[in-house]
């Protein structure tokens, strides 16, 4: 693959900083990558394992750096523009990997020189587990990148955007482009409601007085387990997707919940025929996700004992 | 492995029914399997299959069998009992497998004959599959099988649970005893307001107009694709399961959209730090679930690309 940027410079060395790391490291698409995180700890793991070269001042790790990636949680953005922005270089491109885009882009902005070009962006991609030891090369594979650029950005900004764009194909990345607004509402469907629901269904079990944490644990596997997985994910992260989606995730929220309303009453009353053609609309679903490469078709996802 | 069974007989051939019989064969569990589905479509496909001795009659499909199992949806039990009532031998032991409990025993009970020992019983199994060709002999290795007993059956009863408990330890099963009101409680939470949940963020999906279906599906990996598969489930097993269970569900649910609204609350204000305690709370529920040895800890279940 060929090189895309001859210095990149990640800000945030958690699983997707780190991801990108072990992306560009194993593509070639970055001759040197800079890495810094405003937690020492993490920057002295992130050394420990070889993550690209770490640095103790976020001015000094993104010096002449021709990309910078900040990969920190989506409320935590403006600050770490803020404290790189004085050793940015002129002409570098900056983006950032926030699954919250309208206020992330004012955040950020605000806090950057003129003289770089902003180009924000949102790889579909994590797992549930974080930190650097959790970053890998492939992450990106075949996941969509979405890049939301700004209007009126000056002649040279189109060939920003193309770069960044080849860097994250270069990772394996589908890259599409979208306005920020529909990139907030659309995510609000696709991941924010779903992790949302997730840690509330987990919270609720573990709450119950009727049934003990411990026989929810062992019973899992009957479906709870599932919603555990999403509601492992990073506490920080979500909390920030929250409160800067506020509005979308409020409006979905409450459409979840009006048809949740209708759903229970439904099983008061039994009515039968309601809850078959709802389950099975919801079926059809499943069909077209497989059909469209976002999922597997293996029963359980594969992770049990499965046919031979 | 032991035979437990010379001769078993298994009333419906979907996903659990099917998968009995294949387990039944792998493992040697029982000699002769006989299978009956009200569906004559299912009952052909069975065939073409080798899924057992498939009969058209099931009265035919019972007689002189030592265990007969009824694998249909919770809401058709009581008739499938009914069906095979006359067919069958003094002193069979007579399971069933549905998702439900009380209702099912309930409608089971009341159409069997006296002369046969009647064990409910219920294996935490399945995938979002179903039909004959979804069953495979390992879906039930090392998954929980949960018989629920009835009070004062006579001297004979124990020795029949006994029997019962060796058959699913011989498909791989592990074995524990409840009380059927017990378990529906437990299963409430576990597995049918999950399913729920599921069905209704799916079907929600589908009817938004700020979000266009074909978005939600491209879209999907970023958290939405796990509802998916669990709301690709059967419809008419799920809809008999929450005609069956209402009282247990409702309780549930109710608890499940009171915290829901607390959490809305939380974020419509902007409290972080409510959100941040509650998601944390969430994530350490994940561990507990992995330890137990009911998932796994692989990341998105290492279906997507993992780390090399």
């Amino acid at each position: 693959m060929a090189m895309i940027f001859d210095r990149i410079a990640i800000i945030g060395a958690g699983l997707i900083g780190a991801s990108i790391v072990r992306a560009a490291q194993a593509s070639g698409a970055a001759n040197t990558i800079h890495v810094y995180d405003a937690d020492p700890a993490v920057r002295a793991r992130a050394r420990e394992i070889g993550l690209g070269e770490v640095f103790d001042d976020p001015e000094k790790a993104v010096a002449m750096a021709e990309l910078v990636v900040l990969a920190t949680p989506v409320g935590a953005m403006g600050a770490a523009a803020a404290a790189c922005a004085r050793g940015l270089k002129i002409g570098a491109i900056v983006t950032d990997v926030g699954s919250v885009k309208q206020a992330v882009v004012t955040a950020v902005a605000a806090n950057l020189p003129t003289y770089v070009y902003f180009v924000p962006g949102h790889p579909l991609a994590g797992t549930e587990h974080s930190g650097p030891d959790a970053g890998f090369a492939t992450l990106f594979h075949n996941r969509w990148q979405i890049l939301t650029p700004l209007p009126d950005q000056g002649p040279a900004y189109p060939a920003a955007i193309d770069q960044l764009e080849a860097f994250w194909r270069a990772l394996g990345a589908n890259v599409e482009r979208m306005d920020p607004a529909r990139h907030d509402v659309v995510l609000a469907v696709t991941s924010h409601l779903p992790h949302l629901i997730a840690f509330n269904i987990v919270a609720m079990a573990e709450d119950l007085e009727s049934v003990t944490e411990s026989e929810v644990v062992k019973y899992s596997a009957s479906g709870f387990r599932d919603f555990t997985r999403i509601a492992a994910s990073d506490p920080t992260m979500w909390r920030d997707v929250f409160l800067n989606n506020r509005d979308a995730v409020l409006e979905v929220l409450g459409r979840f919940s009006e048809d949740l309303a209708a759903l229970q009453r439904a099983i008061r009353w039994g009515e039968g025929e309601t809850l078959y053609d709802l389950f099975d609309r919801a079926r059809r679903m499943r069909r077209e996700v497989i059909d469209a490469g976002q999922d597997t078709a293996a029963p359980n996802w594969g992770r049990d004992e499965t046919p031979s």
